[in-house]
């Protein structure tokens, strides 16, 4: 098990009295790095002519570190721990998002307004012409996340109530960087019929649905039979949002490395849900040779258990992951910890892009190719290149949204991409640095006009 | 066609542009007080030396009577028109809710934390342990407001486009009455199994269903089934909300005329969802004697036509309204404008109890009956003794959510009425004043209590 760094998503807040006596809270900093804790915010809670109390914010790595920290602080002479809190815990705490009124209920002419009576001529106006729900309701801004909690994050299946806080979460970026409002949409089946038939039944409050965390194979279906039928826009993250993003960073670590899509050769580990999406999108891009890995080695036309998607890949070569990888231009991995080692990166052809997107361990430490690879990307925010889907789904649906349209298209999410490739100016474009910030606030709304532009020109825009 | 009184619903703002001459704002107060418009604000929103702009909010009664009012006003000489709007459709303009982060997310550390990786420590502590969704997640304070649109509000069947803003305008009252959550689910579906699978697919997110504007008899199949397959408490509230506000009135009004439940006929008129819900909780509450009448006047043993809900309730007496109304003490009506003349008013009981509770117009317009009945109640704001359902919901969740019980019963239902009946004392108590302002902050956190109490006592609360 490769040891993580210390990261804020195992913090622990230490409240702790100490004697105001000269040295004392260096000997608490002591005690913290003896294990190997990062320090975070030290605050001031309370000042006595005798005793400080203070609040200290300590990054680990695991629970267990977490555990060993405190109990180092314990042993500090004449210190007390009055508390200790999880960071993350107490974050998630009642839930992460709430619901909000955009005005003010107070008197009783607000209410005639908002709720009966007035509200009715709103009623009868959407009935009367379908088309003003979208100027008169929510649904012009809102979004469901759709999920049936089968394959949260890389955890699996924990169900609709353990995929929830991955729900809230994904509101709260949805909010934060398109200023759109999205509602989690936990289902308590696993039923692709009975997924298809809620989703469709409770679509009239919804301007779009982004599905999230279904497990591959059934979230194509899923999918695909949405699209058909609703006329709003679908949007598997998993799948799309991934394959934005890795395209996005693979077009800039080209010109890095001066190769072309059409020449290099893609190696593919992982045929999920992103594994599949990433294949198709590099194959509209331009991409001709590409090997598709999972679990067992090669996609290979000889191999019998392939599903259809598999199918859509499978090559003649069969071999294992090593075998794929003997030669090839481009590892991207969607896979889990480990798959690669330092040996299979050397055995790539020159400068070898190595893009290892498991989460939360990538396929790689990049520590371990960092000579190796002409560049390196990963899914994490603590190494140079992340990966990250928040780069693509809020100004996809920001896009989608602002000129309501009915589908999403592969045009679209290539225009996208190439949005995002493009924010890295050529002077700023080097090995650690092919992909824009999380944090980037172009980031949304360039995807958001590219998205528009697209849809424009295809003649899909409905406003 | 009863005339209403100009009221906030039909509010029209008005921009001018005057000329700065003496008397001139005084000319435009004289037009729209020649068509019977209500003056509402007037703001200043720009003044030069030669000329001023102002906003005037004017009400009206009808969206015809606004026209004549702006024409009116256009008439006044030097004076411009800029802008009319409607301020009802401009306040529902993009919806009237939003979903908030309950935290920033700036920082690697706040993603980190909220998002992934952090978030997956979260989900697996509730897959571990799934009553601790009710600890991390919205779950403890959220709650759906279901409708399939099929009777939305007075206006008949509008789907659940048109259904949205009444849905929307539900969850500000749930916000502002007491702080809850509640996101609406407008469903494309009118069919009892759709709807009851829908609903339980989507509960795993949510802490209570709202049933809201569904048409009867299916609301009461749909409640029932939903009740028994769900863990969260169900609550229709046109049944059960109008019943408990109903009766809460109905106990102070039976103070003031000196009568009990047990000797009371009442007659009750209409019995679709609210209607057959009453009976149900006056029932429980000590009423004997009841007549229902629908549109085909009284429920009678005889009649062919009769769905379960209403042979529950059927008598051996026949007859129109008219005829059961003759010599009882109680009228509730939550029916259609115009059933009720004077005349049927004058042949009841001493002391005459009319909730004329059509909206928005009643079965009898209480100035008619003015000397004749001792009590009036209908559910306007602009007469006395307002029954608002707004007054029981909010609390019915609070409670319930509180003490996370899985069902409501009918013991809650009638302590809540108990609730809001109590907050009138003694001495405030009279015939214009028998139930409390939907302003009245004690409300809701009185019938929360009452319904945890009853919980408790029941042995129903979960935390």
């Amino acid at each position: 098990m490769v040891q993580l760094t210390p990261n804020p998503s195992y913090s622990v807040a230490i409240r702790v009295e100490l004697p105001n006596r000269a040295g004392m809270l260096a000997k608490v900093m002591q005690a913290i790095a003896s294990q190997g804790g990062n320090l975070g915010h030290i605050d001031l809670v309370e000042h006595t002519r005798q005793t400080t109390i203070r609040e200290i914010t300590v990054d680990a790595s695991s629970t267990e570190q977490a555990e060993t920290i405190v109990e180092a602080v314990k042993t500090v002479p004449d210190l007390k721990v009055l508390a200790i809190d999880d960071c993350t815990f107490r974050l998630h705490q009642n839930g992460k998002i709430s619901i909000q009124s955009k005005m003010p209920l107070k008197s009783q002419a607000d209410l005639a307004m908002a709720y009966t009576p007035g509200v009715g001529r709103i009623c009868r106006a959407i009935a009367d012409d379908p088309q003003q729900v979208y100027r008169l309701t929510i649904k012009q801004n809102t979004v469901a996340i759709v999920t049936d909690g089968s394959a949260v994050l890389g955890l699996g299946n924990l169900g609709p109530a353990g995929a929830l806080p991955v729900m809230e979460g994904k509101a709260m970026l949805f909010k934060e960087f398109a200023g759109i409002d999205a509602f989690p949409i936990c289902l308590d089946t696993q039923d692709p019929d009975a997924i298809v038939e809620t989703v469709k039944n409770i679509a009239p409050v919804f301007g779009g649905v982004n599905l999230e965390d279904i497990a591959a194979p059934r979230c194509f279906e899923i999918e695909a039979r949405l699209k058909e039928a609703l006329d709003i826009p679908i949007f598997h993250d998993d799948q799309h949002g991934t394959a934005i993003v890795s395209l996005a960073a693979l077009n800039n670590a080209l010109k890095l490395v001066k190769k072309s899509m059409n020449e290099i050769r893609v190696v593919l580990n992982g045929a999920g849900a992103a594994g599949v999406a990433i294949a198709r999108l590099l194959k509209t891009a331009g991409v001709s040779q590409m090997v598709l890995c999972d679990s067992k080695g090669i996609i290979s036309k000889s191999r019998p258990d392939l599903t259809p998607q598999k199918q859509e890949f499978a090559v003649e070569m069969a071999g294992s992951l090593a075998d794929a990888l003997n030669g090839a231009d481009v590892f991207m991995g969607v896979s889990v910890p480990g798959m690669v080692t330092p040996e299979m990166v050397r055995s790539m052809a020159r400068d070898p892009i190595v893009f290892a997107m498991a989460n939360p361990i990538p396929e790689i430490q990049p520590e371990l190719i960092q000579e190796d690879a002409a560049v390196i990307a990963t899914g994490r925010s603590d190494y140079p290149n992340q990966i990250n889907n928040v780069l693509a789904f809020p100004g996809i649906f920001r896009g989608a949204l602002d000129c309501r349209v009915a589908n999403l298209t592969t045009q679209m999410f290539l225009e996208a991409a190439n949005a995002i490739a493009g924010l890295i100016s050529p002077t700023d474009l080097d090995a650690e640095h092919i992909i824009p910030s999380v944090f980037d606030q172009r980031v949304s709304s360039a995807v958001a006009s590219a998205v528009a532009h697209t849809a424009r020109r295809e003649g899909l825009a409905r406003c």
